[in-house]
């Protein structure tokens, strides 16, 4: 049975068939929002802050964490992302106790942050291309990690799934020559948009049971590209997540602050049988009623979460 | 490629595993609808009439015609509901266009009803009890229609999912030696609800696979059954939906009138690559627009369809 092991210094999440679907909160990432990345040039961690608490609360299981910036000061990413992802990590540690994946391109801001996150993080990411491979991993095996297999390689990104499975089966095989076992791959198939590829849906759906037959991985992906360019994304992200979750998607990186998308993997869950007498279900239809009511989503899973004790994972004070 | 055509007069509606999922409408069915029952009794068709156009714009394919009723003022339904299931059909047939299903346990109602019904309906139902085999296979062979299956037998309902399997496998076999073929056969594996049992969701997921794949047949179910009993009933229903769609379901026996629910399968239709270019998903997103604004589901429904030439299924009134 495989299971990939995430954890924070006090928090074990496992990925894994016989699991509830992980949810990786994506939003702490300055990419595409630069009000974000003028506040962290500025030093302003305010909206770091709301973003860890938020995702929690609403479901997050492990926080994705890119400190992706391009400062007006200095645009060398070499230069600038390292101490930012170290800083943040600090910063988020402190908040909330769940695990991280650490997100990055450049690789010293991955070395930053392996070596400022507690416990066992998510390396966000590998890829086929070679000089990536080469790279990214000795760190994984250095520091005994998993780490998320995105499915391009130096050719692109294939609009034909066989060769996407090929390159993953690649990945799998380059990280075993390093001892890493498959059971620490996270692969990503690479969704496209329904609206541009008609058969989007039914490659990830195909590839994914694949992927979990032939490789014995778990998978992973960006969930909301399904839906680029259409009209009510959340109907076609509300279908697809469970749509993968039944093919036998374990996790995606992905906005939990969205209620649409977060009642679709608890339904998932339910179906199943991975909630227990549906009691995440009950208490989550209770979350639902109350953003009927007007209380926003954050607010209303904050809510639920103190009344049952803070179990979602935010770090109490200490007296 | 196995595919189960249903007409009516004008109207031919193809269940198949490459063909869009089949919404049969459940509404026009007087069981556990006192009002509804005491109206057919006083000769008042309105609500029937209201349930047929609406479902229709709504995205009905097919609509099921239950006319089980009780009267008070006679409790026999042997004699009370063939004469009422020929008058329904025959108001519901001037209305709309779109092929119907004949539901009944009594097995002179199936007959009158395939005596009035134009086209080819689809007769509901037949099971696995030796009686139900002896009286309700003649029929189908008689009238040359599809039939619904339910996978229940003189035992009763197994919560044995294998057992079930058997049960249909043998109505197929069955089938078989009157000339019917498999592709005349729709199955419905039975939906239990989660809530009470956690495998239910699983096991209807796996069954429909086994269905298609060992007996190569369409499939239907009582969708809304999977929620019995839970809170935001809906929300379960529009993730069960998706998923079953996904493994392989081709139809449901639900209530069209639903957008949640409606969402959700023409999300899956365009994720399956069953909804060319996305254009029945676009034009759906501008009716839930519409009810956002206060319209009510059925009647922006009705308002798309009349703007894209009444191709919902409506007759036309003659001139």
């Amino acid at each position: 049975m495989t299971r990939t092991v995430v954890e924070s210094q006090t928090k074990t999440v496992t990925i894994g068939f016989d699991e509830p679907f992980c949810v990786i909160g994506e939003r702490i990432n300055p990419t595409g929002r630069k009000k974000l990345a003028a506040e962290l040039e500025a030093g302003d961690f305010s909206t770091v802050e709301r973003d860890a608490l938020e995702q929690v609360a609403c479901g997050a299981m492990v926080l994705d964490i890119n400190a992706g910036v391009v400062y007006n000061s200095n645009p060398n990413p070499n230069e600038t992302e390292p101490p930012l992802m170290t800083a943040v990590i600090e910063l988020v540690q402190g908040l909330v106790d769940v695990p991280l994946c650490i997100d990055s391109s450049v690789p010293a801001a991955l070395e930053a942050g392996l070596a400022a996150a507690k416990g066992r993080p998510l390396l966000n990411s590998v890829t086929g291309e070679e000089d990536r491979l080469e790279l990214v991993l000795p760190l994984v095996k250095k520091y005994n990690v998993p780490v998320v297999a995105i499915s391009n390689d130096d050719t692109g990104i294939s609009e034909d799934p066989d060769v996407r499975f090929e390159v993953a089966r690649k990945i799998v095989q380059r990280a075993a020559d390093f001892g890493i076992p498959a059971h620490d791959i996270v692969v990503d198939p690479l969704v496209m948009p329904v609206g541009a590829m008609g058969s989007a849906g039914q490659q990830v759906f195909t590839l994914v049971r694949k992927l979990r037959e032939e490789l014995g991985v778990n998978t992973t992906c960006g969930a909301s590209n399904i839906s680029f360019g259409l009209p009510n994304r959340h109907g076609i992200n509300a279908a697809f997540l469970p749509m993968a979750i039944g093919a036998g998607m374990t996790s995606a990186i992905m906005n939990p602050v969205r209620p649409v998308e977060m009642e679709a993997i608890r339904a998932a869950n339910f179906l199943m049988n991975h909630d227990p007498n549906g009691s995440e279900w009950i208490r989550f239809a209770r979350v639902l009623e109350a953003t009927r009511e007007g209380t926003p989503f954050a607010e209303a899973s904050q809510a639920s979460q103190a009344a049952s004790g803070g179990r979602g994972g935010r770090r109490r004070r200490r007296a």
